[in-house]
Parts: structure tokens; C-alpha cells; sequence
């Protein structure tokens, strides 16, 4: 069976997430780096294309090329990732699936809640593939987290704990990284809630297969002269009644990427932290404590599935991120993958960007969530 | 130098912190119980009395009778410390007062704001000794905390994350210790907020140096029938613009008493956490982590003045317990013992409850706070 | 019920073990400190009698003077406790006997394995009790250890891992805690091997129920100068032939009291570590993982009965200790207690240190181990 | 710049370590795997490569068709990876070095110690590029170990214990991974210490920079009716004196896959452990503990150039793994890789393997150890 060519837009040099990506692409063997239009400088991209090791004539200037110059070829790719930032993904998306290619995109879905209201009608009418890769459900505990409150393992969940703390932008943003995301031009309207806030959402919907039905937001761009914020606390009521607090910040100095969550129900709780990411800790009424690990038999199909190594061998943020690619090779491939965030995901993150970001500036207290 | 000698009102039979005051106050030898009103109910108070091992004459039956007996004594009571339910703490502190006698009392200080406002007035009144076991601010290492602090370690304060997580009321409340604390008529006007909120915020004023001045709460009895609140969340703001969260919970399943801080200013940040007490992480802006170890030499002089064990040998609750006690016993010989929590202490935990009470109950957003 | 009264032999002024041996003995009002011969200088005992608070008259000036002092008076002392030097241990335990006085000591029973023979015939002939404080065996995880153990739940014991790391003698040996320990006329021929390697030992045996029968020292002097072992590799074998390492050093930087104790059996595994010490972890065949918390219902009546807080709530090195005075107190009283190490651990200690160093010394590989 | 191109022997259905190997091989797009002779059964082969994605006519049914039929195309594998099991490992070898064609080998080197003197010959006549993959050099904070231990950030290095816990063998050893490993026809004369005792060792060389000189060994079989050791403690003596420890076993049931290593020097310590391994503690001779982070600009260079994802994002096993083939690649285009283990580590690891199972067969004592 052949490898499904994949073209990348943004990724340029410099670029963090693009490497992310291809290794996580290609992890599998399934899926291989074939094109990319790394970036909007056209010898940036061909250096890029280099430092990838791609055919040189497929290193393209700008994503209308890239688009054209693949479809003039019989090995084109059959769908691009796009990795550029934020007020790119709109534009480059709507041009792929024009063109028929599937998009996979990074998150958020788009710069702002209307052009992602935009993309979802396009996606809905284009009748093709389109997923976001929401990093974290990748991780194979985290399908197990999920699997066993889907289950019932923790009875009614009646409260949500999502953190996520950062510290690397407590002092001056400099660097490729972050220049861009503390600029609205670039960012959209959300700092630190875009950035890793819809992160935190994401995840504390799909470990409990809930959704957030109300929020109170207070956001704040602690460090002085900050355009948009860094530092985000948010209440959350959830479609069941139950009770949420997503905390994100990025301005906590020491902590490095710390997300991590906690779900209580009327019959135990459980706690999973993205930076020991291969244990799952289970409590229940009776005092009881349990540590689910990977690579072990006590794993369920899905999170088995998604692990690579025996026991001890540890797996980290690469891996879970070439779960998502292993999703969306299977949609490509026709099969299911009802676990991998869609446009749906995507608008639902960028309305907790719109509504948090308002109802945080109003002093608005408790207000609706909802697409 | 003679042992100081206590009495006890409350800690009768079934108590779980009177034995813990007991065992706190005599940790180091400085003080002595030698009498009690450890019941309302004269034959219980005599059962505690024997379990105590004091002597049977001194096991009074009411709080009056203790003050009686005691004052008729040459060998009388130096104070006495209050662990009975809230609503008893103002009768017996004003009752002991009233006759000379300086106050230890659990906390929180009295039942009601308005009680904790007529006991501020007693105490000033009677210029006695009165002090409150906040205990959690007798760990050395939440000493150390707040000295480097104030020496300047992290910078200016941005940020404060105070969790107490517990889960033993999820279910049912059932035993004595449960059924008191979901009952108005002895709790107070709060359930979660008055039992364990009050120590997160007193843990996060007394590390910070810093004093809360605004608030928004969120409270809630998520456990059906219930009619204090069991779950809580606090926006905090410090009188510098520091922006707080305070999450108190008892109905996280699994959860035992999960007290922890995180503190961040512009220059560094730091964690500390009750249940690993004999250690305080501490990072930089430089991505530098370390961790200071109880016993060590790197501990300040209040902080090693509060450790009775070398590095290595863990010492925990009881021995925090115990340098509230050890202060007292300075403040009764005529010494300074300027970080024990008093009455401004009790009068703001009583504030907090009443404020967050009120303001979740009104959905008022931000509110002011202060006593 | 009147409290018991306690004696003590050592710990005066610089003592480490004397205070926490006062505190561990009143910590459960049982016990109290009435009488002591601190030290073997007049004015110095005299000073410790006044820090510990004790009537000037029973601050006595050598051990024949306590006795003939304690058993002048009415209320003199129910028995001593020991906690000099090693060299003392023998002739103050024989005094005591003599005099109708029993004897708690702590660890090492002497200074010689000679002497400890000679001890044990002592206290056979004294018919009084007599009991040692290896105080790693009271905390009640490693009693809940032990009795998961004994009731099957690893199977058949195949392999024990016991590691006591230190750090505090890796440079030069200064300070009163130091010196003695480096000095063989004071400590005896071991030097870490006596001073903690005894406990990894005992703590092995205490929780497996199984007695070593062969060994294999290699101990060396690691500083410069030093007259004693300093790091300790001992090869066991145990009576049912499952196989042994336990490890001991006093010069491993950074390690304050590391103990730690891994067992495995053919159906399960656990492990406990003495710097956490309020939980035990449980492994099964099939990769289970589960956590035991103290202060939860999960506890065995054992530990429970010896845990004195609610889980969460952190106990430690002196509650541990504790606990061996509370079986000690027991068995004045006419109790069994059965788990409180005597006489027959204080000789196979001894053994152990002689043995050890001889086989060490000789480069003897296996050597037979027994009393 | 073009990827190098290579070719796999063994890997075939049901290989845990092919896998590991072409994920490891391709992470950082250096190198593409493009032939293989991956099973012994022409079918089998056929198989894996259809697994891989590779060209069906590059799946060869044994190693001598792979080198002629890569010989022949313009495009053949620049070198192969070997990993069979171990008694394949030199005949592979010798032939693909006899083809001028450089070789990357799993760990052990050989079968025997015999094979592996015979393989250095083959080697050094064959002055090509061999490296075997003792996977744990290539995590970045073990770089950065070694390089604070060179920097002579501990001392002089004192003692060294390193452990390798696993328990998966506890049982019956059932499996394709289980059953060759206690088979000595196909795992030579060592089991335990074979299979991760040498991972040890070159650890703990890796880590210090010196050489073991001397050991001492105890290797059991401890499962009834296994015919290779599966339990081993040997002692050890660096060159310069320093002390050592080495524990491996597979028979501690519930640990996964726990190498670690702690090594202490005269002014300081540092310990890392593979299941967290993130971070490297360090400490001082003040009590100072400080933790270094994977991603934080504290690691030195050649740590920070094998960390592909900012702080926070757990890289692993594979990363490592990968890391080592960043080595090789370096090798192969003529660049220094100077920590890439090499034909000395094989025989060292070789020679380990037969003293170790001489010297405990015979109850040797202490012995020389060198190759």
C-alpha cells in the first residue's frame, strides 16, 4: 500500500510546529512529506524544502502554486496540513478544499469566530475531509480517560478541572514563536485563551464526552503593554450541570507546558498531566487508588492502539501528535475516525475565543457558550 | 521553666482535632493539658478526661465551671484552646476572655461575620493573648515560602493558584465529623468555604504578604440535599493587582487534603503543596528549577527554627500544628510571634465566608473585600 | 490511667535522638518523661533536665545514681530508655535489668556482638521487657507491608531490593552527630553498617517475615581517613533462598534519608519509600498499579490502629516512632506486641555488623548469617 | 540533500524492535528505509515489507539476496540496520561489511564473546562505519549528564548504582519477544544480563566516562526450569577506584522498564531515570537540589541538539532511539560522532556478559574485567 503525499502550508524556517508535524506525519510510515509552500517568501520556502529533503520543484512560493503545481502532477499530494499562523488557515484551507484536497489544520480553525463560521460552510460544502489537530487527544491515556468515563467508571461527572500553565511569555515576547502570537493581526483576538485556552476546552469536552454550555471569563494581559491576553480564568457549567474551572496562563514562570486535567464524578475521579503523560491515576469512593499505565494490559483497544512501545518505553508529545495523522489517514482511507476533532471542534474553539474574550471585557459574568 | 498549662473546651469523644491540639500543644514540652470541657454532656466530658489521662476533677462539665474550677486554682489554666464547633467559638473565647484567660481557638473564629466582629471587639477589649490555628501556616516550608517572598525572590507577585481539593464528602456526610459540617445551625452560613476555603485564603495572603481585596464566588452544593455549599471557586484580586483563583472542594473523589499554592511574580515562581510538605520548588525566568528540602541548610531562619528533624526524616501535620502552638506559648511568655494568625485573621476568614456567600448567591461578579 | 513514667540515659545538650525519643514517648499521652541521666558531665545533665523540664532533683549525674534516685521514690521512673552512644548501650540496659527497671533502647543493642550475647542473657535472666527502636518498622505503611505480605499477596517471596542512601558523611565528619559515629571507640567496628545498614536489615526481615541466612559484604571507608565503613553493598540470601541486595552509604551527595524497600514475589510486587512514607504501592502480574493511602479505609488494622490523622494529613519520622513507644507501653502494661523489635533483633543486628565487616574484610563472598 | 537509504535485516512480523528501529531511523527525515531482509521465511519478509511500505522487490528472503540485489541498483541502501536476534548479529554483519556496506547493529553485539573479537577483526579490517544502538546514550539529559560529570560538576566520582528493573519475565516466558530471549541457542549465555545488564553497564561507563575494571557477579535463574540467568547483581570497581552497583532483573513483577542511574562524586550527586526522563536531579554538598529540564536553555549543547520540542513536551524512547541514528548519519556523510557506541562497546558489552556468567557460575569473587 502507498503512502499518502502530503503538502505543508507554513513551516518555514524557524517554525516550530512544522517539524512537529512532518515527523508526526510520517511516524506511521502511512503518510509521507512530498510538497509544501513553507512559506510566503519563495527562497524561505525553497530552504525550507531543503532542510525537509522534498524535490526542490515542489517547494512552491505561495499556496495557489502549490495548489495548481500539484494538481498538473499524477503523484500530487492527496491532502496538505497547514501550520502557518492563525489568519492563514482560512484562506489556505478554503483554497485546498476548492481544489479538492483534504485539509488537515492546525488550531485554532481560523483567526476569528466569523471566518471559521465561514470555513465550516465551506467545509460542509466541499464534502471533504477536514480535521485540527487538538494535540493533546492524541495521547493514548487520554483515550483511556475517556473511554472509562464514557464507560461509567466515575459514575455522574460533577466536576471538571482543566490547567494549563505556562510560563515562557513572562517577559518580553521575543523570537519567531511568540512575537506572533501576542499580535492581533496575526493571533485574532485571543492571546493566551487561543493559543492554549481552546487546548484546555478541548479536552476537558473530549475526556467527558461533555459539552460546555455556559462559561464566566476573566482575561487579562498581565504584562505590561501586552495587546491581547496572557493569563486566563474561565468557569465553566457544563450540559449535565456539572461544574468547570479552565485555567491557562502564560505567564507562570517555571512551568513549562503543564496541561492537565481532573474529573470527579459520584463515583471516582481521575487525573491525567500532559507532562507525565503515560499514567492515568483512578480514584474511588472507598479511598482507592489506582495508576493505569501504557504498554500495560490494562489499557483499552483504543488507547492500546495508539501506543507504540512496551510498558516503561515512554511516548511523548510526538507520538500523540502522529496519533491524529493515524486518525486522518484512516478517514482518508474511508475508514472511521470518530474520535478525530473536526470543523465542529474548530468552531467551538473559536467561539470560546469570541464569547470568552467579550464576556471577559464586559465583566459580563455568567453568559451562554455555544456555536 | 514550668510547662504552660491548657485547658480544652471541646475534644471530647469522637473528636478527631482535639487529640491533634492535644498532641500539637505538647509536641515540644513547653505546655501541659491538665483540664477540659471536653462535652456539653458532663459524663462524655469525664470519658475524654480519662482518655486524655488528666486528672478526673479537672474534666468539667460546661465552659463556665471549666473557668470556675480553674480560677480557683493556684496550679489554674495559662489559656485555653477552643476546638469545638463554630458556633460554640465565641461563647467559650468570650467566656475565658472575660475572666483573664488568653484564647487559642480553632478556626474559623466564630460562626457569623457579625459573632467574628463582636469577638474582634472582646479580644482588643481585653488585650489578652488570642490566636487562631491556621495550621498550614505552621510548615516550615510555607515559612520559607513566604520569606523568600518577602525577600524578594520572585519579583512582584502576578499571580496566585490556591487549590484544597478534598473528596470525603462526596457521598453522604455520616459520622460526626461530616454531620456538623453540612449543618447551618453549627457550621455557619458555610459549608466547603468555611471548612477549608478560609485556610486557602489565609494560606495565600500569609505567603504572598499580600492582602485580597476583591472577589468573585462561585459556590455551590453539588451533592443533592445538601444545604452548605460543597464546592467552591473565588476569583481573587490582591490589593498590587495580583491576580488569584482559590478552588476549595470536598467532593472530589479521591482527593484527601490536597492544600497546595503556586505563587508567580515577574522574576520567579514557586509551589508548595501539604501533602509532600518537606519541600518547596522554586523557578526562575532562566528555566531554572530547584527544590529546597526541609533539614537542609538552604532554609531560612524561621523556617529551620520550625524543623525538629533532620533532612530526610519527614515530619508533616502534627508537627506544623505544633508551631502554631510554640508561638503561642512565645506570645504568653511576653515574645513577638509576629506570623501567628490572630483576630484581623478571623475576621477575615469570617469576611470571606460571608462575602463569597453572599456574592455567589447573588451572581454580584466582582465584589469588594475587606473586613 | 496514669501515664507511665519514663527515664532516660543520654540525649543531653546536643543530642539529636534524645528529643525526638521525649517527643515520640509523650506523643500519645501515655508516657511521660519524669527522670533522665543525660549525659555523663553533672552540669550538663542538669542543663538538659532543665530544656526537657523535668523537676531539677531527677536530672541525675550517671546512670547508678538514676536507679538508686527512681527507685527511692514512690512515683520513680516504670522504665528507661537508652539513647547514648553504642558503647553505653550494654552497661546502662544492665544497670537498669538489675535494678527491676525495663529497658527500651535504641538501636544498635551494643557496641559488640560480645556484648550483645552477653545483653541477651542479661535480659533473659531479667525476665523484664526489653525492646529495641528500629523505627522504620513503626510507620504504618510498613506495617501494612508487612501484613500484605504475610497474608499472601505477592505470592512467594523471590527478591528484596533494600537501599538506605545518605549523604551527610561525604565530606568531612564534623559535629557531635558525626564524630562519634566515625570513631570506632565510640560506634564499634561498623560504621554505616551499624549505624544504618542495621536498619535496611531489620526492615527487610521486619517486612518480608523472612530471616537472611547468607550474605556477602563488600564495605569500604570511601573518605579519606576514615576509620569506618562509610558505603555498604551486602549480597542477601533468605531463608526460603530468595535473593537479597541491600545498600547503605553515608557519602552518596544529596541523599538525606533515603530508605526504600522493594519486594517481589512470584504473584506481586511493592514498594516503600521512607521520604513518602504515608503510601505504599502495589504491583500485580498483569501490570496493575495500585496506591495505598494512609488515613484511607484500605489500611489493615494494624497500620490503621497506628495512624493517628485522617488521609491527606501528613505523619511522619516522630509519629513513627511513636508508634514503637506505644507497643513498648503495651507490653508494660502486660499486652503483646508482638511486632516491637527485642532483644533477638538487637542480636541478629550485632551479628549482622560482625559478620559483615569480617566477611568484608576477608573477602570471604558467601558467608553463613545467623545469631 | 538526498535521505540515506537503508536496509533492514530482521524486523519481520511480530518484531517489536524493526519498528522502533524504522521509526527511530526516519524521525528526522535523514534516512529512509528502502529494503530489508526482514525474516529468515521468503514470505514472511514479503510480509513485513508490504508492512513497511517498501518496494515488494526490495523484501529479500535472506541477507545474502538483500546485499546482491542492493549491490545492484543504483539506488541500493547506503547501510543496513541489524535487528535479529543476537545470534544472527554476526554473520549479518561480516557479510554486509564484506560488501563495503556500513553497519548499524542492535545491541548485544554478538552471541558470544568469541563472535564479538571476531566481529572487532571483521570490522577494523573492514574500516567502515559500525555503531551499535545502546539506546539510552541518545537521551539528551543522559548527554547532559555525562557532559556536567566531564565539566567535573560532581568531583571525583565515588559511586556509581545503576538499576534495571523489569518484571515481565516474572512468569512464563510466552511470546515471540520471551521465548527467544531465555533460549541460549538464540540468546548466547547471558539472559538477563544480556539483554539489559550490558545496557547498564554502558550506561554507567557512558554517564561517568570511566571504565569498570573489576566485578564481582551473582546471576540467578530464578523462574523453575529457566535455563539463562534472570536476576543479576554485580558489583563493580571503576578505574579510578569509585565504587559500583549493578542491578538487573525481569523478575520484579510491576516494574516496566526502570533503568536508572545515580552517580555521587565528592562534591556532588545526580540521578536519572528513564521512565521520567525529562529531567536530571543534580545535588551539592549544601543540600542544594536542583532539577535540570528537557527544553529549558539550562542543557548544554549537545543535550539542547538532540531535544526536538520545547520544554514541556515529553520526548521519549523513540527520540532517543533516533537520536542515535542522527549519529550514525552523521558518520556515514564523514562527521564525528564521537558518544555513538561502537565495536569497542560491543566487546565490552560481550566480555561483560561472559564474566559476569563465569564469575557467578564459579563464585568467583572479585575478577578483572576489561576485553
Amino acid at each position: 500500500m502507498r503512502r499518502l503525499r502530503m503538502g505543508m502550508i507554513g513551516g518555514g524556517p524557524g517554525s516550530f510546529i512544522g517539524p512537529v508535524h512532518r515527523i508526526a506525519a510520517e511516524l506511521d510510515r502511512e503518510i509521507e512529506l512530498v510538497a509544501g509552500a513553507f512559506s510566503s517568501d519563495a527562497g524561505r520556502s525553497r530552504a525550507a524544502g531543503e532542510q525537509y529533503r522534498i524535490d526542490p520543484s515542489r517547494a512552491y512560493a505561495d499556496v495557489a502554486t502549490l495548489i495548481a503545481g500539484e494538481a498538473a502532477r499524477a503523484d500530487g499530494v492527496d491532502f496538505v496540513t497547514i501550520v502557518s499562523p492563525n489568519h492563514h488557515h482560512l484562506p489556505a484551507a478554503r483554497a485546498a478544499l476548492a481544489a479538492g484536497i483534504p485539509v488537515l489544520s492546525d488550531k485554532p480553525a481560523t483567526a476569528t469566530l466569523a471566518e471559521a463560521h465561514e470555513l465550516a460552510d465551506v467545509v460542509r460544502a466541499a464534502g471533504l475531509p477536514y480535521a485540527l489537530t487538538y494535540t493533546y487527544s492524541g495521547y493514548p491515556l487520554v483515550r483511556e480517560a475517556r473511554a472509562r468515563i464514557a464507560a461509567g467508571a466515575l459514575g455522574t461527572i460533577r466536576k471538571v478541572v482543566v490547567e494549563y500553565p505556562q510560563g515562557w511569555l513572562a517577559g518580553e515576547a521575543s523570537g519567531k514563536q511568540a512575537e506572533w502570537r501576542v499580535d492581533p493581526a496575526r493571533a485574532g483576538e485571543g492571546g493566551c485563551i487561543g493559543d492554549i485556552g481552546v487546548h484546555a476546552l478541548q479536552l476537558a469536552e473530549f475526556v467527558t464526552g461533555l459539552r460546555v454550555t455556559e462559561l464566566l471569563a476573566d482575561l487579562a494581559a498581565v504584562v505590561p503593554g501586552r495587546a491581547l491576553d496572557d493569563d486566563c480564568t474561565v468557569l465553566l457549567r457544563f450540559e449535565n450541570g456539572a461544574r468547570g474551572v479552565l485555567l491557562a496562563s502564560q505567564i507562570e514562570v517555571g512551568e513549562l507546558n503543564g496541561l492537565r486535567i481532573r474529573a470527579y464524578g459520584d463515583r471516582g475521579g481521575l487525573v491525567w498531566k500532559q507532562e507525565e503523560p503515560n499514567s492515568l491515576t483512578l480514584y474511588d469512593l472507598d479511598g482507592g487508588c489506582s495508576v493505569v499505565r501504557a504498554g500495560t494490559g490494562l489499557l483499552g483497544a483504543d488507547a492500546a492502539a495508539r501506543t507504540r512501545t512496551p510498558g516503561g518505553h515512554p511516548e511523548g508529545y510526538l507520538e500523540a501528535f502522529a496519533n491524529l495523522y493515524r486518525d486522518f489517514a484512516a478517514l482518508l482511507r474511508g475508514e472511521p475516525a470518530p474520535l478525530l476533532p473536526g470543523i465542529e471542534d474548530g468552531l467551538r474553539g473559536m467561539a470560546f475565543i469570541a464569547i470568552a474574550v467579550a464576556a471577559s471585557r464586559d465583566r459580563a459574568g455568567w453568559v451562554p457558550f455555544g456555536v
